[in-house]
């Protein structure tokens, strides 16, 4: 490893504030940043981050731009892609998972600039194509390419205004009427109104859109997808028969036009249905179509789950600004000190402070290496039922658990970032609540990935119904192996910390790990013994399985995200072979995210009768602890390994040099209209009597 | 109390998705509300809120404003206030304590229409004023007024660039000069330029300022505070000397207009200096002047506690609001059901989504009740140093107990709001994220509530070091009562919940304060031994305590404020005579609201000892599901009872006729240019190929 090419990698300046720790750190941050990450990703996103930097179309505006400029702005750098060449001609000749991989690399650089952009680009081309992929046959390929040269562009239209989550209820039809080869599509009322749709609002010329679908004889064959025509490409003016506006203004992630469309009588040629497992003949008699189940089962597995990982990977790369903006900040904001007079401390010194903030610095470099982890997989899958003829079998042996492992993960990582920010926000006093700080749009933007998607507790309870039926299956289903530590369950439900920690000392790779274990089993067997009382009790199933949530569905399927994060990381970094110095910093970063997890679930392990007395929280604790006070000496490096370069991260209180009250000073003297007299003074001030002194 | 006058509140509209709730409680929700709220802060209330809804001026605008927009409407809203005639001319005659009473009323509900606004307003006159009592004479009164008539607008410039809570290092100089007899205020640099300032931006024309004064001889006397003229009122320029800037845009408050100043060798006035405890004599003296203590220290305990009195009744009432909004919000939206085609249920129905969203609503209650004790204890002793000839001792006695209380109950009770508005925007799902549900808003503008007038970690820890004190000290010094539990902790430390559960079990009234009494005794205990084993092993105090904050002490601070909430609020319903169904819903909210906290130091009352086994964690457990499932019926109703109107409100999501979706409609339809095609919609389109087919 130590000849690694680290050349490409930009410098950080040199001195400055923060050199008082990185002079402390006996590693070269650069070589850390590529255990972190993949060489050829961080060359692709380097570039990326240099092309938006040298093109001006892509400088940050010094100011929340009015909800109409977001919107233009990100349409013309959605447009700009091509220009900016980030996607090689060759990426064509790729395999399937690499070009998906590659193309991920790209959004990853691009959300971590601005999410408004990464996401237009998701729904306007991404999983646009995906769904073609997953539902279209050869006459949609064509929209592929379209999509990509924007010649069209698109939107999912899915949601409606009465549901969101419960997708089986969505109510708009599309009646097949044989005399002219047409569907008729109609929105019964405005609670079935597609809603929320990204791209929707200004722009969107085609909207692969869901609808139930009837033919002739009244029959309602259920969801399928339709490219339906919103607006004319050459006008953007909307088609007669297509009510359609922007939802207004959101929270956050206003560079996107969501909107909302009625439909009435609207027609839409036969072909427009997105026919691969089904189809309706031209006469009018449905029919099912269950070719190369393989294939569409993987295609529809890939449209659902490639989402989700995508933020998966933003949250990660969220949770690392974040604690990259606390850490820094941190390092160089001095506040008190031992003595009266003397030398203040940096905050980063003070216990409580690196409590606050270390485990989400632990987090971020824990979750980069699970978020690949978990993207590797789930591209292996793919690629081998793409490989395999036999890839259907290959595909529904992993799809439930790879699911799982998704509808787990995400919701853990969406909030630990949420939570990173919020932190990070108070951790940086005032100055980190301006504008400049970058915090607060942070936390707006990243705010919905805890609700599209896939919402966090619905998602969480799908990780824990899987969870459950292993722990109820005569024969585990785990080709993965995330839960294979249940072939031991018995072993592991009799365990008791006093006994661990004699054979698995505290310090080793194997003891959060072992606890999890203990933890998913107790859970498991906790949470199906209440749901078996309630059905006991006369409970429909239904209602046992909502009852039994807050009892510990919940938890678990927080606890498994968890487990799977540690132990893959801790299996990565073991297969490492790393020198010591870069050892001991993963070792701390394991340390402080597994013993600050441990201390999440304390009530379990105790009220669980794994733990009596002080001895395991004590011990917990005490390792946190010192592994914060020996984690704070590296902590400015650990972040330099984990930060997006100052373009990217644009946080005026963490930049690399570290001159924390200069820049600050360089915002507050240019910001725009800083020493102005407001244009609207005469209105607000009032007559002074005339006969009144100077006050 | 039946006979009780509720004419005045409004009634709610009748019928609509939400009556299906309201019809089963068995109660009036506006008797309900008189017991949550006072009759005479609800009278000034509803009055404030009729008036701001008449006056156009204060009509909501449709989307965010452009930041100068947004301080112009704000500044203009200020200076409408004298014509809202809110306060009436007799508040003059009212004591000290009434007065302020009726202002904090007033103050409540224009924080809860627009905090921008209640924020400037207090900036502007109530805590300049204050500033003025404390530390001012006579000379200095005028200015009291000239800032109610808005003749000058005011501002406290304390915090400096490189210092906030440690307010001991602010640099800035005031030297005076006998041979004019002027003060010379600089800014040494600009790490100690004034900063952050509220109404400093772009208005204020006087600063009362935080300076270290220096006489002729070089000696440094310490901080005062100086008046500080910074524009001229007549046309809002600055005086030459003084460099003033607006620092930008912050994540929220942008109604605000927070500045920096640079002062160059810039003159004031001797008559300047806030000279109430010292003086400088014309020929340059200085002298310490301890004239009356007892109304020098009461006045400045309402200095510094006023505002975070403040902060205490705007988050209860935000707390109010988030909840208010999640329960309208489940009550309608229905998701899934326990039969395939049937009707789905209200995400109220589901046990996840009340143990989500009911505890911040018994949270809103139970603090509604606690912030007004504290404040009535508050403002009573402030009343009695008054009246009392011997003020200074009953102050001396008080001061340091109130100042702990608060101290602790500020973080509590903003970061309940702050996890309630996060939570209600989460369960709220993708319509919550709207900028017309308010979630948004409300987040970014309370959020600098855990920052400013004392950071809550900060704030924190002074609340503990007070508790700790009390623990080690010879003599309990608790005149308000907060810990006279400390008397009997022999007894409560030997406590098990075994053996409590007997003589009190989980549902009464006293079983959670008596957990809690165990819980600060161990705390306190525990916290102690781990400082004096630092102290033992070497360190210093500062580190000692430092090194002592996640071992208890932080949890003690948060903890003691619950204690308080819960006891006092116990103590209050139990005073009240009111019927059979207000006496169950109050104390529903009490058991909600006590388990769940309970539930957050779980794992200390099984490390510490008092719990072993699963029976007290299930016992909390059961308590809390159990009660959430009796709330689900009424908390329609109780969300009335604590809801502002709708104007005050303003969540599109929640309003009181609960018609969600057609409200959502109209918002959606009626938004601006919601239908029209982008101005830009030349340059983002690209142009089509002629031969290609129509997609």
């Amino acid at each position: 490893m130590s000849n690694t090419d680290t050349s490409f990698i930009p410098d950080l300046p040199l001195g400055g504030p923060l050199a008082h720790y990185r002079k402390r750190a006996n590693f070269d941050w650069k070589r850390l940043r590529l255990i972190f990450e993949k060489e050829q990703g961080l060359r692709i996103k380097y570039k990326v981050w240099r092309r938006l930097e040298n093109d001006p179309l892509f400088a940050h505006p010094s100011r929340t731009l009015p909800m109409d400029e977001q919107k233009r702005l990100c349409a013309m750098q959605v447009n700009r892609m091509k220009h900016l060449d980030l996607v090689p001609k060759e990426i064509e000749s790729l395999s399937f998972s690499a070009k998906t991989q590659y193309l991920m690399y790209i959004n990853e650089a691009l959300a971590c600039y601005s999410p408004s952009l990464s996401v237009k680009i998701a729904l306007g081309v991404g999983l646009f194509n995906n769904a073609i992929r997953a539902m279209g046959t050869e006459k949609h390929q064509k929209y592929i390419e379209a999509a990509w040269n924007r010649e069209v562009i698109t939107c999912l239209a899915i949601t409606e205004l009465s549901h969101g989550s419960n997708t089986k209820r969505i109510r708009t039809t599309a009646t097949y009427d044989p005399s002219t080869q047409e569907f008729i599509i109609n929105t019964p009322d405005f609670e079935a109104a597609k809603c929320w749709v990204g791209n929707l609002g200004k722009m969107a010329t085609v909207a692969m859109t869901f609808a139930n679908l009837y033919t002739a004889d009244g029959e309602n064959h259920g969801l399928h997808g339709f490219l339906i025509p919103i607006r004319d490409p050459k006008t953007l003016l909307s088609y007669p028969g297509v009510l359609v506006g922007d939802i207004g203004e959101k929270c956050g992630l206003n560079g996107i036009d969501n909107g909302f469309v009625v439909f009435s009588n609207y027609r839409i040629p036969r072909d427009n249905l997105l026919n691969r497992t089904s189809d309706v003949t031209p006469e009018g008699v449905y029919e099912s179509v269950f070719d190369e189940p393989g294939k569409v089962l993987g295609a529809a597995l890939e449209s659902f789950s490639a989402g989700r990982i995508g933020i998966m990977q933003e949250s990660a790369n969220t949770l690392c600004s974040a604690a990259v903006i606390a850490v820094r900040y941190a390092a160089v904001r001095k506040q008190f000190g031992p003595e009266r007079q003397g030398e203040e401390s940096a905050i980063l010194e003070y216990q409580l402070h690196q409590y606050r903030i270390f485990p989400f610095l632990a987090a971020a470099c824990v979750q980069k290496i699970a978020v690949q982890e978990l993207t590797q997989t789930y591209l292996e899958i793919i690629a081998r039922s793409q490989a395999d003829s036999n890839g259907f079998d290959v595909l529904t042996q992993n799809a439930a658990e790879i699911h799982a492992l998704i509808s787990a993960s995400k919701p853990r990582i969406t909030w630990s970032a949420r939570d990173a920010i919020q932190e990070a926000r108070e951790a940086c006093g005032g100055h980190g609540y301006l504008r400049a700080a970058k915090l607060g749009q942070m936390r707006t933007d990243h705010d919905p990935l805890c609700t599209y998607e896939g919402d966090n507790n619905v998602l969480g309870q799908q990780a824990s119904n899987w969870l459950l039926r292993q722990w109820s299956a005569k024969e585990l289903e785990s080709p993965i192996g995330s839960v294979k530590f249940l072939e031991r369950r018995q072993h592991l439900l009799s365990l008791k910390y006093d006994q661990l920690v004699q054979q698995t000392p505290i310090k080793t790779w194997q003891f959060a790990i072992t606890c999890y274990e203990w933890l998913l089993c107790h859970l498991m067997s906790h949470t199906t013994a209440h749901i078996e009382g309630q059905l006991a009790a006369g409970a429909n199933k239904f209602d046992a399985r909502n009852n039994s949530q807050v009892a510990g569905a919940k938890e678990l399927s927080l606890a498994y995200a968890e487990y799977f994060a540690l132990s893959r990381y801790a299996e990565h970094v073991r297969q490492l072979k790393v020198e010591a110095p870069y050892a001991r910093v993963l070792r701390l970063v394991y340390d402080v995210y597994a013993m600050w997890l441990l201390e999440q679930h304390m009530t379990t392990f105790y009220v669980g009768g794994f733990a009596v007395g002080q001895s395991f929280a004590g011990s917990v604790r005490e390792l946190l602890l010192a592994s914060c006070l020996q984690m704070k000496e590296f902590a400015v490096s650990i972040a330099d390994a984990i930060a997006p370069p100052d373009f990217a991260l644009n946080s005026v209180i963490a930049r690399s040099d570290g001159r924390l009250y200069e820049n600050l000073q360089n915002e507050f003297m240019t910001n725009e209209g800083a020493f102005q007299r407001p244009s609207w003074w005469r209105d607000v001030i009032i007559p002074q009597p005339a006969e009144k002194s100077k006050l």
